[in-house]
């Protein structure tokens, strides 16, 4: 088994009240870089320190990360346009950040880093692959994607309480800006992207489009993020079997209701409950109030642990001492 | 366990006649970026085929991937400046290839790669490294170095009978470019490695430095690079122990006497046999005769074979399937 990590950051993120994928707005650039090392090497590297939100939640990197010392899995890291350097290993897909979604174009390069997340996606010869995402605003985006698209669903969020009416007005400004109404682009993702998505997305969506034309399948391990990235497969012809694996955190959350959405999609949803209140942690807590929710693919990961008979008090064990050493890494 | 596996090309390598490790001249530019792809996916990805000699030995990294597949290590490879793009992910410390040493400068970003490395080496959590390279023409480059520093070292090669005439001559145009004399530079391996060397060496260097100043040890996984490394760093006045894990191909290199070598530097040498004579495997046997010898960390990641309990049977019936794996995607 293989993790595929896609990484990237867009401006998006900045605009406040969007992501809380940071301890403070300044951190929010280094998430992506460091969710990346922490999957990599069990603890940043180059970053300044383990991401969190703003009251204290560990980043989702810690649980996937968690799961691979137990599973041993392989990872693949692809950088689609990150702001700050990483230590982990990446191949490039993208060289700049996505823009802010209200100016006209949000990501100038998104033809060329699908069409490089394609070859990618066609050429690893790994059988079982698990593909997730690090992008803070990414479910932002996301909408922005799903509206360009025509698309109704509604994003969840790694807050606890779901901005809709902020995102709803982002992309609002972002349609303006491109000059778009809603449902214009359908039928056209790859111009979805560039005028209202992100980088990473462009990533995604690549990365699938060329694993499906090798004849091989791929788990989408993420919440809303991944349903939208299986509607624009949908929306470019793409009829094979899709799987997204998230958490019972994202299935929960009433303000996106993911089930009615894969169903409408035809795609198969696989739900893991990390059971979070059994592990008695308290950086855990925040999850099981409804913050963070999925990312770095969680869910998935979860799930193939599960699938390998590993107990949750195992891995409950694990994220443990993962937190323990990142809170020694940022104290030395 | 984690192999670091740094990468890079040198026009040198493009002289006639000093590289072996490439079926054609013009396959010669592939075999780093091949390399990386083996060691992460155990088959080229975005590289036209798997690196081989002229007369068909296949390259060291089926070795390293082989023992890999068993250990199941982690992997964290380096660009410091590849010609064509590997689909291995990597950190990248370096954007272009080395110039040819007849050249005045070889390496004109040395300090800024080995910068980069050195912070990489520093940071990078794992207890215990191996630390390899892939660049064609990196022994003639090697050499070039250790004249420069005026250590009296001849290096070993991937060629049966080792060109050593036209390696030196090669060397002796190196400093007449750079208006240099042997030994001139003594004292300074960064100018060294700018005049004669390649971006290899200035990352190996580097991260080496970047490894001892946190305190950590890390074992030189090579033949006489390796050995022209650790000149380097004492010549940084780095007094810390060193060890170098080769095969015994190159040990056995009456051309190159990497014993003497290592004495002389206070380095400690381990020895591999990996008894390829007993695999009755006909792609091993011009291992059996002199070539290929040594790279992408291949004496070093037997010795961890063995030190696991690995049989040699075990890793030669996996080396073969490695192999047989690389002939069906190159056939496909």
């Amino acid at each position: 088994m293989r993790h595929v990590l896609i990484v990237g950051a867009t401006r998006t993120a900045q605009i406040d009240g969007i992501s809380a994928a940071g301890a403070s707005p300044g951190m929010v650039a280094h998430t992506p870089s460091a969710d990346a090392e922490i999957v990599a090497f069990g603890q940043p590297v180059r970053s300044p320190m383990a991401p969190a939100s703003p009251t204290g939640c560990p980043t989702p990197a810690v649980v996937t990360r968690a799961v691979r010392e137990l599973l041993g899995f392989d990872l693949l890291t692809v950088d689609t346009g990150l702001i700050t350097p990483t230590a982990a290993p990446t191949v490039t897909a993208g060289a700049e950040p996505g823009h802010d979604v209200r100016e006209a174009v949000a990501v100038p390069t998104a033809e060329g880093i699908s069409a490089t997340a394609r070859a990618l996606g066609e050429g690893v010869p790994d059988d079982d692959l698990l593909i997730g995402e690090s992008i803070p605003g990414g479910t932002t985006t996301a909408l922005g994607v799903l509206a360009a698209l025509g698309e109704p669903y509604m994003v969840s969020s790694s807050r606890q309480d779901n901005p809709i009416d902020r995102k709803t007005d982002v992309v609002a400004a972002g349609l303006d800006a491109s000059d778009i109404e809603r449902g214009d682009l359908a039928g056209d993702p790859l111009a979805a992207i560039a005028a209202m998505g992100d980088p990473v997305f462009a990533g995604l969506t690549g990365f699938v489009r060329g694993r499906l034309a090798a004849g091989r399948s791929v788990t989408l391990a993420g919440g809303t993020q991944m349903i939208a990235v299986a509607a624009a497969l949908r929306h470019l012809g793409v009829d094979e079997p899709l799987n997204v694996t998230t958490t019972s955190f994202v299935a929960d959350d009433e303000t996106a209701d993911v089930t009615a959405a894969a169903d409408a999609l035809n795609v198969e949803l696989t739900v893991i409950d990390p059971r979070f209140e059994r592990a008695n942690l308290e950086a855990l807590e925040r999850y099981v109030h409804g913050e963070a929710k999925e990312g770095v693919g969680m869910g998935g990961a979860l799930a193939r642990a599960q699938d390998a008979g590993i107990s949750q008090g195992t891995v409950h064990r694990r994220i443990e001492q993962c937190i323990t050493r990142l809170e020694s890494a940022d104290g030395s």
